[in-house]
């Protein structure tokens, strides 16, 4: 016997009958002999529908009270799932984040999970009963609801899974796991079958939108083994796991891409010591999230080039606070570019092999693909290129490193 | 200055707009001075949905399960109506029924409440900020959410009324204030400037849905002054208060109807003690409420005719009752007929005059309507007729005491 922490998304949940499916597709574990907690989201469009609500009297949405407003709709399934588990001869009940509690931080709209009480659920799963946890949710210090950001119902889960002790945690969701790219891209495409929790933090972070970020992270911490599968079929899925749990390293486990993407050059910034600072620092404090960074060595030991990369919503915003810092940073002149694609390549295996970002080079070289701009850590390789060339870029490297599907 | 409880209903609350135009309105009475507490409704809509859901699961809609469910439709006002009172310039913050907590016994879909804490919004209160409170919801003992019945915002306007200390409980609605009759039938029906609390129990338990019955019964045991007035417009509307707040009292204040009315006669049954018990024991326990009640007296000494009324939709059920209690009771014949309607007179005048009755039996005479069963209160006199002739007893009945509009 198992105990199995399962999570259920808005597309698995969109309506009444999705709801009875994912109901029995529960009492097939609990037949077989696992011991069940059940994590929802909101039905598809409803947490949408209940931040454009917000967003009608907030032009800040991440508040208080819009924390009350979008955490309704997990309220609502997690009734639901257990009204229809009922139905299906289970005994259930949901539990809401204040009910337990599930306490987090103060962080309205982005908070973390500082601790869940488990006792009183483990007690009631002991004597056969299933919880249900409406995601997404918590409560703070002052006994304010709050909730976890976009995907947050995936964290909750791991959470759970963590206070529980589970053997697993298991995410439900629209696709049938982790793909060495992005199928709709790339047609030969793999579904893969183990990952490690820094590949699949890196392919999440870079576009590949399965799972949220946080969750991953919490998992890594806590070593909950993850599997990622579709609740449509009964195919196995991915797994996320531990890089011990991996006997066969790939060098390379999947090219990753995000749109998402600005770059930023300011041309001619004087070359000492507090000038990156001068730059950073206000983009930190208007919340604008910086990623590629490169700085081109001194020409004449006075001026330097400086490009760095933001996420395209934030370069208006972006280039309002350069303009502001201007005598601060001192530059001659600004270019910024929003046709830019990010594309990476990923895996552990890369630690211990040579010529991983050479062969993404001559890969690219050969396609006439310009590289703009590269960042490297230990286990990924990120070029920036322009967009129009992401989808021959994704195309030829997965070749190149030879994930094709048979 | 007054301390106001300010309750808002679904049509209220419809959209972002109406919402708006409630702030504006909120806004416009702490302007004028007032201290204000907001208790809403659902969104117009949103409560029918949700219960939709619950019955695609659940035979039996009232469950703790269903009030997690529906519940949650007053949580998504809440934070709306902060945030839009904030958007007005107003401090504001939302309270769930968990929150306070507004304690209630465990009848889920029917909770009463017991106990409200006002001491923290009162605090906050006496600083300046609005509390907008979730209405319909409480917690029970074993803290699960439950709600108060349809209309149960109404209860909880009056409730947090009187837990304040509130000077007034202002309920706003769709309507311009109670009406002599219902307007969409009786062109002539007056709005009432100020009625009782018990004429206005009779008058909503008589079809004139406005008022959640229980919202009455609670105000007038604890006193609160209520008005029912439109949210659509600045017309003062009807005072609900103690009849010793009103100096001229009207012999008749209104005439009420319902349609949803059926009539069941069973014929010689025994004349003999325990018969009533026997037949409307098993009814009672069916949950099948039975309003009037006539017993023929016995011509024979031996065998008597009964007949009573139950609500429309019961009827089916209740004739499966009385056919498995047949040997109990041991009537001959049942006939049944669901083509009726109530029309009631009331009046707390009618206490101190005589003829009351007769007029409203002399007018319905003269119009050719037959009187099926009659029965009486202090304060009212109802007769069932048969339903096509409800416009045309409304009418007349409300021209013969002198209630038309000039």
């Amino acid at each position: 016997m198992a105990r199995i922490a399962v999570k259920f998304g808005g597309t698995s949940l969109a309506d009444v009958d999705h709801i009875r499916a994912v109901a029995r597709r529960v009492k097939r574990l609990v037949d077989a002999g696992d011991q069940v907690a059940v994590i929802v989201s909101a039905m598809a469009g409803t947490t949408d529908q209940l931040v454009d609500w917000v967003k009608d009297f907030s032009p800040s949405p991440e508040s208080c009270e819009s924390d009350v407003v979008v955490s309704a709709g997990e309220q609502v399934t997690a009734g639901l799932m257990a009204l229809a588990l009922q139905a299906e001869g289970l005994r259930a009940r949901s539990w809401l984040g204040w009910q337990l509690p599930v306490r987090t931080d103060g962080v309205h709209g982005a908070a973390r999970i500082e601790d869940i009480d488990p006792q009183q659920i483990a007690k009631n799963m002991a004597s056969g009963e299933i919880p249900v946890l409406a995601g997404f949710q918590g409560t703070d210090a002052n006994n304010r609801l709050t909730t976890l950001g976009r995907g947050g119902t995936d964290t909750s889960a791991v959470a759970f899974a963590a206070a529980l002790k589970a053997d697993r945690c298991d995410i439900y969701t629209d696709v049938d796991g982790i793909f060495t790219s992005d199928p709709r891209i790339v047609p030969k495409a793999r579904k893969i079958d183990k990952i490690t929790y820094e590949e699949m933090l890196e392919m999440a972070s870079l576009g590949a939108k399965v799972l949220q970020t946080r969750s991953v992270e919490v998992a890594m911490k806590h070593g909950v083994r993850l599997q990622v599968l579709s609740s449509f079929n009964d195919s196995p899925g991915t797994f996320v796991v531990d890089e011990g749990d991996i006997v066969e390293k790939e060098i390379v486990s999947g090219i990753a891409y995000s749109r998402d993407e600005a770059k930023i050059t300011l041309q001619r910034i004087a070359d000492r010591p507090g000038v990156a600072a001068g730059l950073f620092g206000p983009l930190a404090d208007a919340n604008i999230n910086v990623d590629m960074i490169v700085q081109n060595s001194s020409r004449n030991g006075e001026t330097t080039d400086l490009t760095f990369t933001v996420a395209r919503s934030q370069l208006a915003q972006a280039l309002t606070v350069l303009e502001g810092a201007k005598a601060a940073i001192g530059h001659e002149q600004i270019f910024s570019d929003d046709n830019v694609a990010k594309v990476s390549v990923i895996g552990v295996g890369m630690r211990s092999h040579a010529g991983v970002a050479q062969r993404m080079f001559s890969t690219l070289a050969e396609k006439g693909i310009n590289i703009q701009v590269i960042s490297t850590s230990e286990i990924k390789v990120s070029v920036l290129i322009a967009e129009e060339y992401v989808e021959l870029a994704l195309r030829s490297l997965h070749t190149a490193y030879g994930l094709d599907a048979d």
